[in-house]
């Protein structure tokens, strides 16, 4: 639990982040160093994107993918960026960077993609490849428009068209003017830079975890900034500083080896729905909490920082109760944000037998449930699993890892099947870290208007790569609109988030 | 609860019905006639069964249906029985026929269905409706052979080939030649007889309970003799004294109304699934006990002739469960006849979101269990699903017929949509009525060895319509082999189950 000293500390890191603060000596020129290098070059920046944009960047499309790769590089070096491309056979490449500065005190790694998802060409209202600029949202009346000439006056309602426009070449275009701007002014980085720029991103990261390992000792940075992702709904720009952990299992108990009939053997054979249901009833009780012995054993507590940033939050947990038609929601309508911060235990999947027309008097052979696990910040992925094996040992089964054989089902009254998949442990970073101070003060000066700040997001990423492997903090950093179309068709970006990605990019080179 | 009394008499039928008594008077001359007219007369029998079979009998076949339905009548009338057919709009005829005999205490119904399955006709080794006779079962190498000549000697593991051969003309054969037997020896039956022979049996009995509605005044008899059904698996002939009752719902329940990522709302909505576990975790336990208040309430207690019908049983259950590869069947291995005299409620089907290779990491929209209930004698099936309902309610849930609305939705927490299927009541017979003493004892004597008495049957069948409607007891008198293929392709019906018919028909028709 953190102390008095670090809960007043905290609360002062939000204050700055909440109000935006005027002038905070040599940090704000270069905020301001960017304001005033984008206002001149609007034009010639959104150009260079809308180049960057242009080249297909599907994972799989060896030969494009490295054509970004390539372009990515000469911008990093036109920016006096020492920059490399790393390569594994059968993988995009990554593209390095490194920059270090005199006398710096820290080193600050960015992570974006330069990846995207693969496209329905069909679906979208012009090529995705072919960025296109549009008066606003499509959905909302926006119209396609001519790119702006230098000096032309820029809509920030305006939107980027074009595949990854969002999610994630936006944070590239926002660092490289970030880096032009503070050339243009004459202000040096504050940190020395490592820049990570992967290529499979959205086919799965396979090669993340080898391209670390070998690279080691050229990522060593005091935080991670993982640049993806979008804003909060509101629109306000939000830093979050973790993800869930993810695993899970399947479960299938057994009753006869053939289909029964329920009149001539119901009430005598056994059946394996009803085993199910008793099983899983033990697992979770009605104010959603799980029953597995030990399974929030290992949870790291709700920090004071935590839970001063949590109220902090836009309050729409009833809104989206109303929204999705529930009465009521788990643990007496305890605060989203809050459950994220705990394990837990879903089952995504329930079968045996057949309901509906397909329903038949018999007693079903069989009963599965697929079930997934998040993990939050301490949980062991292995040991989750081990816990709930036990809990079902501890119900009397018998745990199998095929099919039961005849002396087995002989040997066993319950039998569980059980297989297990692969997991990965929760990142969490700690809002109370002097670094994660800094970065919040600099986001809150780049917004215009207070941050959201959650804890955790409600999603699973392996930034446990970063957090365990690499040994350092992360940080997500997103700039790209919600309402961006990612993964869709007719992804875009919104010109107002390029705008503050670049103030933020900028705020963060130069971190007091 | 039988008294000592009745106790002590009904050891006294079953030691009849176990040994195979030799003389009890004018009763014992109706079977011993039986037997030496079959004996004179088997070519003649067979030759006139095999008319009757190939008369194509699917309820939905009106024109061959009407044909069956004139050639049984007109064998009712030249055996001095009054036949007629009743008719409804849409139905196959009844064929009822009624003899009245000077000086008879009672009257006895014979209900057998004459029409038969629908046919696949690639599956059969000869014309379904082309009856021919086999030197032994098919899978056992039995070879088509000849019909005999009169006089020719039969062999009784012979088995004649053809729809509905077993499942159900072969009753009418029996009763045909068992009359035969009695006019030649000279014996009158000793009882009125009702004869009550349905033609869509097989197609659902749609139009039984109106015609039993329209015709109850002709249909007042003491007995009703249900010729059905095939004898045990051991061979042993077997009487059965009642159906399991049936009835069943489905139920849902609800979450959010669209499918929700299980990371960024797991712990938070609320999962049907899970919900679902826990109200059915609730509703039997690991004992195999239904725990739904009030569930054995009317149930009639099992009688000490029951319980001593039971122990004659063969003693197959231990068998039964390897074969089904259960290490342990329900209520510490109770025995399966037990069993069917209580209530059961059965899991049919449950099914939420996806298990398998089509599970996503979501929390489902809503969960379904298809649930099945027999019923033992005394059960209601309306009061049942009425009480399941109740505890449903106590579980906290509201009771819905519908899809849920946004306002139902919005204002109960719990939601459970409820679909109730039809249901009928289960039939049972007192095993300590003196007929059935008298009937058990006919059969015995017709029976080369001890009868299987089991109290009821697994299945279920509308007998309540005899029982409820009818005010009737019901024995069901099965003499088809076990291994008849009913309803299958290559139904066929062994001689000496034929035989075995033709002698306990006539030791009916002359019950003491």
């Amino acid at each position: 639990m953190a102390g008095r000293h670090q809960l007043l500390r905290m609360l002062g890191i939000l204050l700055c982040a909440l109000l935006v603060t005027a002038d905070s000596a040599p940090a704000e020129d270069g905020l301001a160093a960017a304001r005033s290098f984008r206002q001149a070059n609007e034009a010639s920046i959104l150009g260079a994107f809308a180049e960057l944009l242009s080249i297909p960047n599907v994972a799989s499309d060896s030969e494009n993918i490295v054509r970004n790769a390539e372009l990515i590089r000469g911008r990093l070096e036109e920016r006096g960026v020492a920059a490399e491309l790393w390569t594994l056979n059968g993988a995009p490449p990554v593209v390095f960077g490194a920059l270090d500065v005199t006398d710096a005190e820290r080193t600050l790694g960015f992570y974006v993609h330069y990846d995207g998802q693969p496209v329905d060409l069909d679906q979208w209202d012009q090529p995705p490849w072919s960025p296109t600029l549009y008066t606003g949202a499509i959905e909302e009346g926006g119209r396609p428009r001519p790119w702006p000439q230098p000096g032309e006056a820029v809509d920030p309602e305006w939107r980027i068209y074009g595949r990854s426009s969002g999610d994630d070449k936006a944070p590239l275009a926002a660092i490289f003017a970030a880096l032009d701007a503070l050339e243009a002014a004459g202000i040096e980085p504050s940190s020395n830079l490592r820049f990570l720029f992967e290529g499979e991103e959205e086919a799965g990261s396979e090669h993340l975890e080898e391209y670390l390992r070998q690279h080691r000792e050229d990522l060593e940075v005091d935080v991670w900034l993982i640049c993806d992702g979008p804003v909060h709904q509101s629109r306000r720009p939000q830093l979050v500083f973790g993800v869930r952990g993810y695993t899970g299992l399947d479960i299938t108990v057994y009753g006869a080896t053939r289909y029964l009939h329920s009149g001539h053997y119901g009430n005598w054979a056994p059946n394996p729905a009803h085993l199910l249901a008793r099983l899983l009833a033990g697992m979770k009780d009605d104010d959603g909490n799980v029953l597995v012995e030990g399974f929030y054993q290992d949870t790291a507590p709700i920090g004071e920082a935590e839970r001063a940033a949590m109220a902090t939050l836009p309050d729409f947990d009833d809104d989206l109760r109303r929204e999705l038609g529930l009465a009521a929601t788990e643990a007496d309508n305890a605060l989203l944000a809050e459950r994220l911060l705990i394990p837990s235990l879903n089952i995504r999947g329930l079968e045996s037998g057949a309901v509906g027309a397909e329903a038949r008097n018999v007693i079903p052979t069989e009963a599965t449930a697929s079930i997934d696990i998040r993990l939050a910040k301490g949980d062991d992925p292995v040991k989750m699993l081990d816990r709930v094996e036990e809990h079902i040992r501890r119900q009397g089964y018998h745990i199998v890892r095929d099919e039961p054989d005849p002396a087995v089902r002989l040997e066993y009254p319950k039998i569980a099947r059980v297989s297990r998949r692969e997991g990965y442990p929760a990142a969490r970073t700690g809002m109370d870290l002097a670094v994660v101070g800094d970065i919040i003060g600099a986001a809150g000066r780049a917004a215009d208007g207070p941050l959201v700040l959650p804890p955790t997001m409600g999603g699973s990423l392996p930034l446990y790569l970063f957090t365990e492997l690499l040994a350092a903090p992360v940080v997500i950093v997103p700039i790209a609109n919600h309402d961006d179309n990612q993964h869709a068709p007719n992804e875009n970006l919104r010109l107002a988030n390029l705008w503050y990605g670049i103030d933020l990019m900028a705020a963060l080179l130069t971190l007091p």
